[in-house]
């Protein structure tokens, strides 16, 4: 088979996720593999840093053994030998910098959130129509083993009729004055563009919709569990943004759902997320990783009773999902899938709509929040 | 010490919890024990059952040994040894039964709905206060161990700052096609006074309000999973109650929180109903018999990474509170309390104003799924 | 930023400690990794060995590659270059050396005992003040991870009002004869500057002021647990000091504890330092590494009679606090707060006044044990 | 064999200790099993039970089948058929009691304290001799299994030469508000004769002296962790005795040692009595029930660094002592011994100057508490 190069500037490149996900797990991998497969031909990512920092940029592009780089955004994109543009920076720039990408010409994938706005995105979008660019978003989660068992479920019709889910997520962010905070202050500020709602729930618009079904309307609580944090300079500030969420969904196939994210709760179940699944022939509960399942013939009788002894292990009743694939890195996957699509073609769901469609969710959480009132998400359309 | 007798009418003396619970777990075992100590003599319950069966009523009586039984409440109502009437009997009558009783003069014990709206319970009310007598509400779930922990938590200020709770409750209630259904057909059918709201919403108020703080407003979904189910005869019918639901709470101290409860769910939980709440000190997750803690100093440094190690179990992180206290059967401790409050005017919260506020909760549930929006508990008041 | 470097003449380079802690994992670390970030600026320690025994030196000099090195105290003082003296030579010339080097215009750091009495002591901090030089002493422990668990509990208020306290401290050092000894044979000899009291009371004095209170009162015994050992050649000698001590100590704010500490005991507790602390709400044990703790909520009813069960293994009640923090080196983190403090005046709690009270904490159960009293520590003030 | 009878006296037949272990387990044990050896004849104790309510009293006899009882002392004392009287009753009545016994010429058989103070002890040991009664008290302790095999290594020579031992025993004692108290309000109150010390520290004095060697001298502190409690009928009071103390002791062989008790402290040890004995061959830990060994080929090497990897668990470098014996129950030995100490004037260690001693334990602890210093036992000869 031949082999040939594909252009993909990375701008910023030395962020945590664009290093770890993007580039360590996925471009570079894919780079020194050697081996992606489109349609008979060998493809190899060539890639050109972008970034801020000189100095952090010159290493990071050292220690991926990445010959181009430069801080200069303009002189990337004026670089005819590079077709793909990949946004990781810092989302206050997102659409500023995708417009001048699409505008250069270059296919872009973008981090999320794609745009502040359902209706910057719209925007966006129309633009790429426009300058017939082709687009795309990242979205990982569903690559992950646990949504991937799921999937596998839906897929065997295991559940028979889904009935409803309930979807818990978050875990214990320390406040950082006696332990160390384990996300970045930004999150918490609305200057910094944090906020729950908006980091988290753009995940769960497609973890939700790529397996249970279109979301129809939602009515969502939102809350400061937390109201003073300490940065990373050990600085005390006020978090002016919700850290903790309670959303009901219902989707157009009749599935009624909840979804609870919170920055301030300590984790019981098997994971720190958790989406259990009910279904008129079986039940299943996925997590990032893990899967497990109680089919109809398998669901006990449960007792409900003040005499009852409590010692029963309500897990013993499950089983687990094996591990029956090769998991690969879930952010090299949506790589793939968008180079496929770029060089051939090939259908890819994660594209700027859906992409829109994630803020969507969490703008109509906002809504709902503030307005106190149900919200349908067609009001967006 | 002296002993003296207290004449109660059991009326629907043939029903599953008014014999399990309120005869043999109750006033059967306070009568055979016979050493009630209230304010210095022994107290004995002297019972008069009522009910429909003939049959079942004899078999009943003689079971527990109870020499007076009748199928008439007239009769009943009318005798004057008996100063206690108390209703377990079909709920669609409870309002006619207990205005009769109270028109008699008797102090009135009720189990719940106390009736079957908020405007009828407060009419049973008024007329209580006129004829002077004394009334109850049976709200048993509060002395279950694993609520009595939660309660212990509270009083030693376990959780600092309450941030919020989830409150998960059912289990899987077969439709009685391939295996029978655990929990009789009426309470699937509008027309026997069934809906999940209304049979367990009620627990959930004086739950929460005697726990974790007053309701302030909420916002509910309700639906019916399994449309169809199979009755006590082997017969198919159409349930047209909801067997789900999903609300939103606020608490007047400005806690959020979340009920979910079905008869059609499958239990991963460690109880099949499992209360977490978490605090800015520590969190428990409570059920009927146990409660599980985790306090801050405890709490770990949660990962979440697609690299990460998934066999961690989350469980290991949290301890159980021990046994401490010996835990009478639940409706006995209403009982006892009721005699008490009869006797010598001891204080009992569980009254029937406690009663309507109950089925307020559920009231307000069904308001808020049936128009779509956001429900104030004071619109009740 | 810039860098700059920092003198520092390490004396008695060649001691245990001082290889393994000082340099090696402080002074050495700091000075590879290059990056001490004090106001702004890196800087690097530069660092002159001195000692007695030439060849050791010259070995330790090359182990760590330092360049310079001298056996003559005298000339390491007279040398401009360095502005930091630190004394870890061998306690019975400490008062004289850190006397030569403060006169030298050094800034003194010292490990401990700072001075051989209390009085001497006040001595070297009148000269030091005198002189205008900033000073220090070595305490290490409090930065250790079980110790710093249990100052993270106090932060929280977890104990609630605490109560009382048990310091267990030692294990079995071989007599020598069969096995070799694990600590030096001058720790047995008061012409070393031996004892057990002096060695460790010193830490327990900063580990109990630093976490539970300020010391009020003690009363002391010791006692040579076993009065003949094999030095590091092979030859018996008689002990002359004690090895073993048991001392009652009341806090100023009325908390009750107790220190046992032997070089004669076998360690069946956690870890060879045990401390532990019981509160109104909760109570902790804490060692060097490790820290359990079982609050109210998890206290169980504890069973004791001739009767019951003895399997309940009682470590099972209790919960172990997580590694939540990086924990350098215990001696680093002096030496980094040393150096700041020197450089920045930032505040620096482990100066001689308190190395004096460390050993005052000493010198008070010497006293109580020869006088068989108890001691108010204000008769040393 | 022959058969005979030997007349007992039960004072205070009703309460808890009294029905538990001296009558069910022991002297009913022995008359229904009807085989107790003395001297080749089979010795059956016939009972008279006396007691201040009479209803109790008949139930607790006809729940043993006794068929002698009483309320009238006087009668009991009278009865010529009865040879040894034992009093358990209310320990405030306890000297004029066991004087009335001892002038009626009885046996007497004393729970503990057999007087409250010394000085009394020491008016009813004269008495006794002067009449020529026998004498005894109930010290149980060392009967247990756990100390019995502390008693096992001792007769082997096992420690070598003792070294040095901790006591630490008790554990949590609810306050009574949240969680019933386990022990009776009057053991918090001095006009109930309560006390830590005065309750417990008895029964250390014969197990101490009855083990390890005789105590010269001690050093007492007493406080009172716990300031408020709730009684049985959930009243709160104030606790105006000791619920802990720290105590140092010399023995006469020179041996070290030092006793904790509390009822405000949290169990990590083995058992909730530990004592931890170290000798130059080997050391142990013994409780009531268990005890653990580590001889010195045994003895590991144990590191104490900050470096080292913490997870040893120490327990691992102990042996337990296996279970030898048949172990009857403590108070049964008791009875045992004094019966054939009346019969056949075989020794019999615990009699009354036994008691006495313990008590004078007690007193020298609040002595010592009282006035800040050391006390030597001497005292009270």
């Amino acid at each position: 088979m031949t082999t040939k190069f594909i252009g993909i500037i990375v701008n910023g490149a030395t962020g945590g996720i664009a290093t770890r996900q993007h580039l360590e797990s996925s471009l570079v991998a894919i780079r020194d593999e050697g081996r992606l497969n489109v349609a008979g031909e060998y493809v190899v990512p060539r890639l050109l840093l972008v970034g801020r920092n000189e100095e952090r940029l010159a290493e990071t592009a050292r220690r991926f053994a990445v010959e181009e780089w430069t801080t200069s955004l303009d002189d990337a994109l004026a670089n005819p030998d590079y077709s793909i543009f990949f946004d990781a920076a810092a989302t206050g720039q997102r659409k500023t910098t995708l417009t001048r990408a699409i505008e250069a010409g270059k296919h872009v994938y973008s981090e999320k959130p794609v745009a502040p706005t359902v209706a910057e995105g719209l925007e966006l979008l129309e633009l790429a129509k426009a300058r017939g660019v082709k687009h795309g978003a990242v979205e990982d989660k569903l690559n992950l083993p646990g949504l991937r068992k799921l999937s596998y479920l839906l897929k065997q019709g295991f559940f028979g009729q889904i009935l409803h889910f309930r979807l818990v997520f978050g875990w214990w962010v320390f406040a950082g004055d006696l332990v160390e905070g384990q996300r970045p202050s930004w999150n918490y500020k609305s200057s910094g563009g944090g906020g729950l709602i908006l980091d988290m729930h753009p995940h769960w618009r497609y973890v939700i919709e790529g397996t249970l079904g279109r979301i129809s309307r939602l009515v969502a609580s939102a809350w400061t569990a937390i109201p003073e944090r300490f940065d990373e300079s050990g600085s005390k500030y006020a978090v002016d943004v919700e850290d903790s969420t309670s959303v009901q969904v219902e989707l157009e196939n009749g599935v009624h759902g909840s979804i609870f994210g919170s920055w301030a709760t300590r984790v019981r179940l098997d994971e720190p997320l958790s989406i259990h699944v009910d279904g008129t022939h079986g039940s299943a509960v996925a997590g990032l990783h893990r899967c497990h399942i109680q089919l109809l013939a398998q669901t006990p009788d449960v007792a409900w009773s003040p005499n009852v002894d409590p010692s029963h292990d309500h897990r013993t009743d499950w089983t687990e999902v094996p591990d029956l694939w090769r998991y690969p890195n879930s952010y090299r996957v949506g790589w793939e899938g968008f180079i496929r699509h770029v060089l051939t073609d090939a259908p890819f769901a994660s594209n700027l709509s859906a992409g829109i469609r994630d803020v969507m969710l969490a703008e109509a959480c906002y809504l709902s929040a503030n307005e106190s009132r149900w919200v349908d998400l067609r009001e967006f359309e």
